[in-house]
């Protein structure tokens, strides 16, 4: 049995994020696949892993964590001789990495899963698309990637001049809405989708990927 | 001038949970009033130390910050030697709290400020509350307390036997909410109750309350 444990689905966006992290991280981990269309997620063993009924889930020996953000920043810290670096070991310049990895979580996230859910995942499952919560969070997201534009031309990732978490925390939704409409909101912005491009062809990134296979 | 600066409103909060964090470190600091009524955090000089317009910002020597979860991080790491001890230097617990400060941020808040908006700053502004999304949202945050009931059988704090900034980051929307019908959903549950009348009632909490006069 593998040390490192992951259960999920890579259909997740949450899952994909914390694949994403051990692949950079090149570390060796067992993929445990919950079917969510029968709801293993919403019984036991899985609510033992996490209460809230979500995937992803991770154990690392004994140790049981949810929340993939949680489990990603766990990760970065305790393998931080591994695999690419996606901290920065000085207070200050962790500090500013830390606002992008909230600015993600509290103004890219909300509107950017709203968008995957509507256009990405509904359509898979012959959902219908609501439209009025489409516009709605394109005029958000909107606004989150016009800073973002400015942040880039500064900067050549999210946080500095590294790759870090807080851009990989980005992935996972960016993929979705590639192969939607909203990708308009990237493409029209020279700076993000630069950034796009780079965080997207990822070595680490194209194993996830490869894992839908 | 003090090193320290934080750039806010006393009925913010966001802003609050800065302020709660700085009490527990026994850290001074200078809070530099932000009319919100006036605009001025979407105008500069504002919006140069949070391009997002939102309060607060937070200031340390030339170090800039802004998201209200990556400043008291910040602060919690950095002045680790003063006051209230609020993280774990232990790499294993370190990942249960930041478990719980993303349940905190991404299963809790969504709700609860909501709820906060509805019926505890709308009222004061004379706006009409929806109750459809009070509904919603009292749906939502019942089932997370009802985890949270369970967890606080097994432990005093939300993260364990200690408090830390995973409770710390809950203080100001409860604070809003024991204002409001939406208390019948803490009061219903008493390991939930018990924790709200423990983490109200320090010190530090009490300081930010007296900000207000
Ligand atoms: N904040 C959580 C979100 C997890 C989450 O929303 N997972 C989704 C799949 S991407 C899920 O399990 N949805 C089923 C449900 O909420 O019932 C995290 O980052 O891990
Ligand atoms: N995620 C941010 C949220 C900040 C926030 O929403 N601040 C509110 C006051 S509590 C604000 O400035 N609202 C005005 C606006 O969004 O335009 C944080 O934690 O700092």
């Amino acid at each position: 049995m593998a040390a490192i444990r992951v259960h999920g689905s890579t259909v997740s966006t949450a899952a994909m994020r914390v694949f994403a992290c051990l692949y950079e991280k090149e570390l060796e981990f067992e993929f445990v696949q919950i079917n969510m269309g029968a709801g293993e997620h919403k019984q036991e063993p899985f609510i033992s892993l996490n209460p809230f009924g979500q995937v992803p889930a991770f154990e690392d020996g004994d140790l049981k964590l949810f929340e993939s953000r949680a489990i990603t920043q766990y990760i970065a810290h305790e393998y931080a001789g591994k695999g690419t670096q996606l901290i920065i070991p000085e207070s200050k310049k962790m500090a500013i990495l830390s606002v992008w990895m909230e600015v993600e979580a509290h103004q890219f996230d909300p509107a950017a899963s709203k968008l995957t859910w509507e256009l990405g995942i509904k359509p898979m499952f012959k959902m219908v698309t609501d439209e009025a919560v489409v516009e709605e969070n394109e005029a958000k997201l909107a606004k989150v990637l016009n800073i973002y534009e400015t942040r880039l031309t500064q900067y050549k990732y999210i946080a500095g001049d590294c790759f870090t978490l807080a851009d990989l925390h980005h992935i996972p939704n960016i993929y979705y809405l590639m192969g939607t409409r909203s990708k308009k909101l990237f493409d029209s912005r020279p700076h993000v989708s630069a950034w796009v491009a780079d965080i997207m062809s990822r070595p680490a990134w194209l194993k996830v990927m490869a894992m839908k296979h």
